[in-house]
């Protein structure tokens, strides 16, 4: 349901650290949001040197930005956001001041995966249980 | 108006089915969101193999991501969305269980085109005659 | 705080270019939204021929995406969108026709940057002032 898409500069990031940061960001999203990791997608853009600018000039700053369904309990986005923010540089050792993660969300019904739209927050299960009888 | 950007990993799609699914999602949008195709824009990123995770490894999906202007009848953006959604799986060959379809929205009037604040939906016919007045 | 993201067609902007309009926005953001310069991220996706679609044939516009904190008063937020219009076209050369600017938005409290969530707009003064007391 959710996709993560990591903005850098290439060769900021190893192979390794993004299979990792991919990895760690499931995780996360996972435990928080409850949603399976096989539902989490995270892509990468890693740009040329001039094509990243931090105060009108060329700069390496980690951008995260996050979609996720609306709908989500405050608490729980705010642990989302925050949770990722820090795996951001543990996992790849930018610091935490080059680093910004921004949460976007759109209804779960103006979504489809699998062929299906999306169900809104909490009620995971069910449509989850329906793909499975599917299958 | 709306910008389709879809990503996926490189060699995944023909030049020609970029060009067909472009044609097909500009047709549906087009038709359902009263929109000359002139309006409409889709852009593709394709990434390379490891830049591209989901349940956090390497996989191919189909992430398609729209942007609309707010406002639209609740019913128009859920066939938006299923129509799209069909698309993306017919032109590609893909299946739709690695095809994610999001929409996402702004007003109106937090978007300028051809140096015009973008009308508010409904409101495009007006919008459109005053553009060929002023060519 | 916020990150514009700009999406053309490959050679489409020289370097120079690029870099000038990175310091035009980020001016422009700052002035008009009280964010130091610092705070203000500009990157770039130059995209091959046959990723970039206008009514469904391969086309050359400028796509400018916005994404700022929620809660700008609304002249503020019509104010933002059509500077950078204006100064996408006096940049680069590109004709208004084919400039689409949209900004989006979510809560500040759904971005977290240098580790701290981001203050609500009107609050930045307090938030730089405890910034600067922590470095």
């Amino acid at each position: 349901m959710p996709v993560y898409t990591c903005t850098t500069v290439q060769s900021v990031l190893s192979a390794d650290t993004k299979a990792d940061l991919a990895a760690e960001i499931t995780r996360i999203h996972s435990m928080i949001n409850h949603v399976p990791g096989t539902y989490v997608n995270v892509v990468f853009h890693e740009l040329d040197p001039d094509e990243v600018y931090t105060d009108g000039i060329p700069a390496q700053p980690l951008l995260i930005n996050g979609w996720v369904r609306s709908g989500h309990p405050e608490a729980q986005s705010s642990q989302l956001v925050a949770e990722i923010a820090a795996a951001a540089s543990r996992v790849t050792g930018i610091p935490a001041k080059r680093v910004l993660i921004v949460i976007q969300n759109s209804p779960a019904h103006f979504a489809i995966e699998g062929g299906r739209v999306l169900p809104a927050p909490g009620e995971e299960e069910a449509w989850l249980h329906a793909q499975k009888d599917a299958d």
